[in-house]
């Protein structure tokens, strides 16, 4: 099973395998509270309107409307204030014709009120009266009730990924548990023969095991578990004993190959024998990341990673995160590319999709440049090193200075 | 203590704050592979060159480049292939003049090579010979020892964030341990008589504690700890007492004021008694979040947000982040806004800076468009719903439907 030898794009690679994944995450209920990053297994509806009630968007008064008509700086009108709305209860008294009462920010309009003046456009009249400078309309500086969310609406869909801002709003409408997708566990298995843990001492011509900690620190930050099955050695037996172990035990596997092209193709041999349909994607047109395996089993999503940290690290990008995100059935927001402009020419090969570590800088004219890191040696210090990775498309032969391209920003 | 007239640009009232701000996190040692989104306390310096060895950055034959001189399609050059470099061991044998060695990517260059030509350049020719279709230079294809990093070199600074790859590089060092800053302990307190818990079914007038969650999850998001203090009441003494015991406790202090100007005024009070040299910015030219108050009590960052759950968050994006950062002593990387092209027309008042909530999607021409959600009440929903937020400068009055602006985008 060597690589095919016509090579996918990227996004055609990634559809072919994601078409095929029939798993998805069981769901499970978790506290609200501590459900950040988790991603909706079902609709959450309002159990109440929002605001539950008619509620004041300024402080200032209560009013009828009509009560104000016409009134300005040079005519204003004088309604008899009959109370002050307290915080955090209904008012025990409503307005009549002529009537106001003091209200703060947030506050429940007393019956009859259908308006609130800014306390900027009144004036403190005779005890007991109030001045209004400015006319305002049936429901001016008023949240209606229900005007956010009508009772019943579907406040969040399912597949929506949870931040912050929807658990305030979760927690705005009492809705203290919700159904999420499981966290995906991950298995990682490195080979090859050269790979020694980080903890020994390498031997000469050995290195340290990288790839299974910098996946390991993306599946956790896509909100999947790791779990490492260690070193395993370059043998198709030793292989295929821990890949079949993996699929079993976790949602997703990825294996990080050996660095050679013979170690590459035993990588595919054994993952095509992982279970239909198998290797369905062999080499992906893309640089880093060329020897990209892209197989299924058990309905599961399988990924031979390269063995090179960076090409590995660069495809964990464009494969398992959107492949965990599949899993949990995610409806994934947008996630642009920053413009920017180049510094200098970057050449490239036609039909081949690159992806460069770059500075940025800001321009004295605002706009963002990228300065690519040059490497030869592709160790994960020119990506430790880079702000982001410039996207060259697969229609261009480079780009050059001054041009225009987009970065997928490195930040946390 | 009401607001201050004249009110303070955002990135003015950051600065004075900051500048204020005497503590700093003392520094802790953490597992290297669990130190993900942690800030370095001290340089990293390596212990060793990276690669440790002359390494093949390619699959072919290594040789002396001398050799290859003048080699072609149309001219090979003929040499003896003495041997294939193990993978993970130091070949036991050296290249005389006229021997070439089979080695695979990250192999070891064994003594006398100096170059490494690619198999595609090579070709098989009598047994224990290869043709060399291409001459190398001294280097070619060759990553050499320390090329990526010199031993002794600081290999990270103090202040870096750790991402997925720099996790890599520490492990590729065997570097197992690291000193990072502790994280900064916040602590939040919710005031509002009218505020309830998530649990509680509010009575009319009251709504429920949204602050102390979405401030919970972002000061995680931002790798500080959250530590609330609960509701307290709208009295000084008891808001005293809760801001006092936390000051005590924890690197920060956050406080969601009421949403009334009087209860604003009463926490402005309660802060500036807190310590020397009490309340510094009282009133920040933005919306949302205009009602900000920065303090310093005992050498740490002490910061009123608006009771407003929009307010609050976008302030938390504004101040809390920017100071978590700097008890940590990071060194930030750039986090630049996304320039987009706004779809209709946006005023605002000038001298002011916006922040706009709006969707985001790409124009057929690439551009990505941003698209304003309006909205009255300021409830949370307005934000849960935004793939962003619209930066309107202080110097514009506005943007208009086809100008450029820049986002802020929310994504986790």
């Amino acid at each position: 099973m060597p690589e095919f030898l016509h090579l996918l794009p990227p996004e055609e690679a990634l559809q072919t395998w994601l078409q095929a994944v029939r798993h998805r995450m069981a769901a499970e209920t978790v506290p609200a509270a501590e459900a950040w990053g988790r991603v909706l297994a079902e609709d959450v509806l309002a159990p109440h309107p929002m605001p539950p009630f008619d509620r004041s968007a300024v402080d200032g008064y209560a009013v009828r409307a009509a009560d104000t008509y016409g009134a300005s700086d040079a005519l204003p009108a004088y309604l008899a204030v009959v109370g002050e709305v307290p915080m955090g209860a209904a008012p025990d008294f409503g307005l009549q014709p002529g009537q106001a009462a003091l209200i703060h920010t947030g506050g429940m309009l007393p019956p009859g009120a259908d308006a609130v003046v800014m306390v900027e456009y009144t004036q403190q009249a005779r005890p007991g009266e109030v001045e209004i400078l400015k006319a305002v309309a049936v429901g001016d500086n008023v949240i209606a009730e229900g005007e956010d969310v009508a009772a019943g609406a579907v406040v969040f869909p399912a597949g929506r990924r949870l931040r912050a801002a929807e658990i305030g709003g979760l927690m705005a409408l009492g809705v203290l548990q919700v159904a999420v997708a499981r966290r995906p566990m991950v298995g990682i298995i490195a080979t090859g023969d050269e790979v020694v843990p980080p903890e020994a001492a390498p031997a000469p011509g050995q290195v340290r095991d990288i790839n299974t900690y910098t996946l390991s620190a993306e599946v956790r930050r896509a909100g999947g578990v790791p779990r490492p099955y260690g070193i395993v050695p370059d043998r198709p037996d030793a292989l295929a004993a821990a890949a079949a172990q993996a699929l079993q035990e976790c949602d997703l596997v990825a294996v990080t190959a050996g660095s050679s092209a013979s170690t590459r193709d035993m990588t595919a041999e054994v993952l095509d024998g992982l279970g239909e349909p198998g290797v369905l994607v062999h080499g992906v047109n893309t640089k880093p990341g060329r020897p990209t395996i892209l197989a299924v089993a058990a309905g599961k999503p399988v990924i031979g990673l390269p063995g090179n940290p960076v090409s590995a690290l660069v495809n964990v990008g464009l494969f398992v995160l959107p492949a965990l995100a599949h899993l949990q059935r995610e409806t994934p927001r947008p996630r642009p590319l920053l413009p920017v402009r180049l510094t200098v020419n970057l050449p490239s090969a036609s039909g081949r999709e690159d992806w460069w570590p770059v500075h940025l800088r800001r321009a004295a004219d605002g706009v963002w440049e990228a300065e690519p890191i040059f490497y030869k040696s592709n160790l994960i210090f020119a990506l430790a090193r880079a702000d982001g990775l410039l996207k060259i498309p697969a229609d261009a032969t480079g780009l050059a200075a001054g041009e225009t391209g987009e970065v997928l920003v490195l930040s946390l």
